[in-house]
């Protein structure tokens, strides 16, 4: 890969115009001491030179290299170990961790460009950490202040890791099926014992110590409960003891992410503490899964933002052809090229308009949690709920679709190894299986979050992105027609199946990932439409040219796809659900 | 992967009933003597046999061994030789060679389907062999009787391999910097003196000798001559003799595909021999190109199919969650979701209609070749040329949706090299960029193919299609409304380019990716119309079912992308082009 170059433009331009990050800052309490927009920059040029300098070199290496497992234990790629002791001494793992516990307190929308370089430069170490911060939320927000003392700012400082303990063999999408079991201790603590599949980070040499938030059931109930496991025992007084009866059985070989360790987890009699309610382990869990989810999506945005600087680089270097315009050269870079351009453009207005999902997505996490106003953070919290599955799913598959096109771009190049962007195809398709397949998370959307509540927070969501449109330059709300009459369709599309969905149990299964897509590009169209019209008060005359030229290409090429889609849900569910079982 | 099971039943379906294959056979004398239904469904069989029980057993450990490169010297994963001589054996090498030299002279109709079985059990594997049969084809158009007689027996029996050296890294899709020379010797030879790269097949332990067809340019001329070049030197008698300067610089490192050798090759004065004109390589290398073409496109059919099983037999058997219309199971199988059927009738229905395309173009080669009608032999050979580009960028484009779709039925398992799917989909990946990329493809379509004629071709080719379509009864005529709309836009489409292109030269290379798609998505639709109403006068009533329900599921649910990309090729090439290169 081409060395890293973070678009620390585009992140100012997001923070500063289109999403007003610092007046948001400025009037909550808790961020006003803690972080302005210089303050914001001078973190990100950070970010992006630890990520540039230190984790991108051992990007390529640890795709060659893979995790190993030898004598039960993991052993990371070379390099690993020195470049997590660096972000962990930049105290990146904490970055919007709680200050109580040590962590920085950042909002969530800075946390999520952070992010998002980590995941342009290398996909598998930067999961290692975002385990560990999603665990870290979910403790803080379930656990007890014992829990939290101890624990707590081990996690922030990167010291120990978290994972993630959910799914078993016959336990995935469907956590119904756990089978590891939880057995009560006279001194309120419990045995677990079990074993969970498909965890991320669940042992490395990286750490001291692993934090395992395994999800079990009590002796007895069929309920899940959320427990605390270390991996090596904690004293009282945070320092480490014996094995807590937590091992590694094997680790998995995967179509990429080989820097990751993906671990077969047992757990024999080992001691746990409960995190929350008994019975109640699924709601606390989901406070780390809704953070993991967006850390996902942000995993498909920052491969995307490496295929645009990748493919955009080659396409003005490689010469191959003539500009079908004319040209004297003995040949030109295939920038000149239509097709090369449609793949290019296609690429970065996703791309950029992914990165103001992102940051909405956060700026909504930072309202929901740090506003004084009860309303706004309650519709703040609605607004997250509506956007998470978004972010994590949307993201995730037009990250996807970005590596792939830029792979194109290189033609046979992009095939080889060393070229790097078939690392990134690799490594970023898990983004659209994990944490809830983006089928599950399309049925999140559509089940709960806009027909759940009767479409009040759809509805509210839209009339907001029209307020918002109806503010701008009037030459801009003329661009707008089309996306209007997109959302106004996807409020009737989505009333139309809430209206149907009692008598017709399966059509929300089979139209909602459509439904998700027709969301996502109208969505699309609403940032390329605000950013395009906010970028013609800056400045740099390049800048407002380039971001009207990308909404153009988004508003004529990309936006009609919407319909595509919404035509598939508007079809409904009688072709895929009528034909019999024995005709597949 | 699962056992392989060949769709011979639905290739009967598509030989007897779709395109009535008997027939034409019948009336082709070079045919009827070949072939007939029963002839060919043994041989289907056959070929089935032998792609399950010899070839896919090679295929995943193929892929985690790899080619070795050690000492100047090929060597191909365990197993492959003994498999590529049961394969040799088999005659399936020479399976559509020209009888005169010990070919087959079967029907292409014939030869895609056991192409696609080869495809869906390896995709590296089969392409040794495809290589060999495209550039013995290339020599029996324009090579010398001297040339034909001592290289075509060799190279259809297997005994020696093919290859087409056409890239270097200067010289890729624009071949006019190709800087291999070729110098004339007093004896009517060549001295072939330059490096190649990305070589399919440049070398293998698998066969006595390699004959490449080499594109250099004549010392003194711009232009490109066709060499054949042998890496061994061949006796007047056909006996080998020493090494003629061609040897292996190095084997690239591939994303997949990692038991084909893929070679940088060098010519060192080797002795070469032209094939057809002087300066008119070009033309002659169109033969092997537009043969491989096909080919490659069947790669991507092989893979889809591939995917399509292994997904349906997944969702049949994993059990996950609950039917939203209500179970008493504990989990019934995925199969219940409409989200899993969407993506299974998705990959299922792109499929089938794959393979009504893929035959079709063999039916057009096949009376291309044979037909004792003039003007019959003229347009198949018109029909050819527009549906090679469609072939092989649409199958290939179709085949990787098919594959990424089918792992995301797998879930997490489909990460996972064990469970096979991810290799396909890494395997499949290459087939959208080798052979010319599908830009290339489409813009060979659009430029040459379509407007290249002012549209003679495509009318010609769409009012057979309408022909055929008023020829179906009446209630499937019903359901072609929206199909016979989508026909006439194509053309009105074309239409307005082909008027447009001389003012805006770069218009074509702009929409031609989409306007390919959007003919890809149409054809399916009529293939699908076809392949239903034909159905249902089958005695089998489930087989007839089953294509009326995906029938209906592709013009309800696919069909509809068509007007997206007719929208994208509508809206131009202003959005693309007229965005300054300093705006990327």
């Amino acid at each position: 890969m081409y060395p890293y170059s973070a678009p620390l433009n585009e992140m100012r331009f997001l923070l500063d115009k289109v999403f007003k990050a610092p007046a948001i800052w400025q009037r909550l309490p808790q961020l006003a001491e803690t972080v302005d927009l210089d303050t914001a920059m001078a973190i990100l040029e950070e970010a992006a030179k630890l990520n540039r300098d230190i984790v991108q070199p051992i990007n390529r290496a640890g795709d060659e290299q893979g995790v190993r497992f030898e004598d039960g234990t993991v052993i990371t790629p070379d390099g690993y170990k020195e470049a997590y002791q660096a972000f962990m001494e930049g105290g990146w793992v904490g970055f919007c961790g709680d200050p109580e516990f040590g962590g920085m307190g950042m909002p969530k929308m800075l946390g999520v460009l952070v992010d998002e370089m980590g995941y342009s430069v290398c996909n598998a170490f930067n999961l290692y950490s975002s385990l560990t911060a999603g665990a870290a939320l979910a403790l803080n927000a379930h656990g007890s202040d014992e829990l939290k003392d101890l624990y707590l700012p081990k996690l922030y400082s990167g010291e120990w890791a978290g994972a993630m303990d959910m799914t078993e063999p016959q336990a995935g999408s469907d956590l119904r099926g756990v089978r590891t079991r939880a057995e009560p201790r006279d001194d309120g603590s419990f045995l677990i014992s079990g074993s969970k599949i498909f965890i991320t980070g669940g042992d490395q040499d990286l750490t001291s110590n692993v934090v395992h938030l395994v999800l079990a059931k009590l002796v007895g109930s069929q309920s899940l409960s959320l427990f605390l496991v270390p991996k090596l025992k904690v004293n009282d007084d945070g320092s480490l003891g014996e094995n807590n009866g937590v091992s590694v059985g094997s680790i998995e070989h995967k179509m990429g992410l080989k820097g990751s360790a993906t671990c077969v987890m047992n757990f024999d009699n080992a001691r746990g503490f409960l995190i929350g309610e008994a019975d109640r382990g699924l709601a606390c869990m989901f406070t780390m899964m809704n953070y993991e989810r967006l850390a996902i999506g942000i995993q498909g945005l920052g491969s995307a933002q490496a295929a645009s600087q990748m493919a955009t680089d080659y396409a003005k270097e490689r010469l191959q052809g003539l500009a079908a315009t004319g040209s004297t050269a003995a040949a030109d870079p295939i920038l000149v090229h239509g097709d090369v351009r449609r793949m290019l453009l296609t690429i970065r207005s996703l791309t950029e308009a992914g990165r103001a999902l992102a940051v909405d997505a956060g700026m909504q996490l930072d309202l929901a949690k740090f506003s004084e106003d009860e309303a706004e953070r309650a519709k703040a919290a609605r607004f997250v709920g509506l956007l998470t599955p978004v972010a994590k799913a949307f993201l995730t598959d037009r990250g996807l679709d970005a590596c792939i096109m830029a792979q194109q771009v290189f033609g046979g190049a992009g095939y080889i190894r060393e070229t790097g962007i078939e690392q990134f195809v690799r490594d970023t398709r898990i983004a659209q299986i994990y944490e809830g397949t983006n089928g599950i998370q399309a049925i999140d959307f559509l089940g709960r979050k806009v027909t759940g509540d009767n479409l009040a927070t759809l509805n509210e969501f839209i009339a907001e992105l029209k307020t918002e449109l109806a503010a701008l330059a009037p030459e801009w709300q003329d661009k707008a027609g089309e996306l209007l009459a997109l959302l106004d369709e996807l409020i009737a599309s989505a009333g139309k199946i809430n209206d149907a969905k009692r008598e017709q149990p399966a059509l929300i299964n089979s139209v909602a990932v459509d439904y998700l897509d027709a969301f996502g590009f109208s969505l699309y169209g609403y940032y390329w439409i605000k950013m395009a019209a906010l970028a013609q008060e800056e400045a740099d005359e390049s800048f407002a040219q380039q971001k009207a030229a990308f909404c153009r290409f988004y508003l004529e090429k990309l936006l009609p796809r919407a319909r595509w889609h919404l035509s598939q849900v508007n079809a409904g569910a009688g072709c895929i659900m009528e034909p019999g079982t024995e005709l597949f």
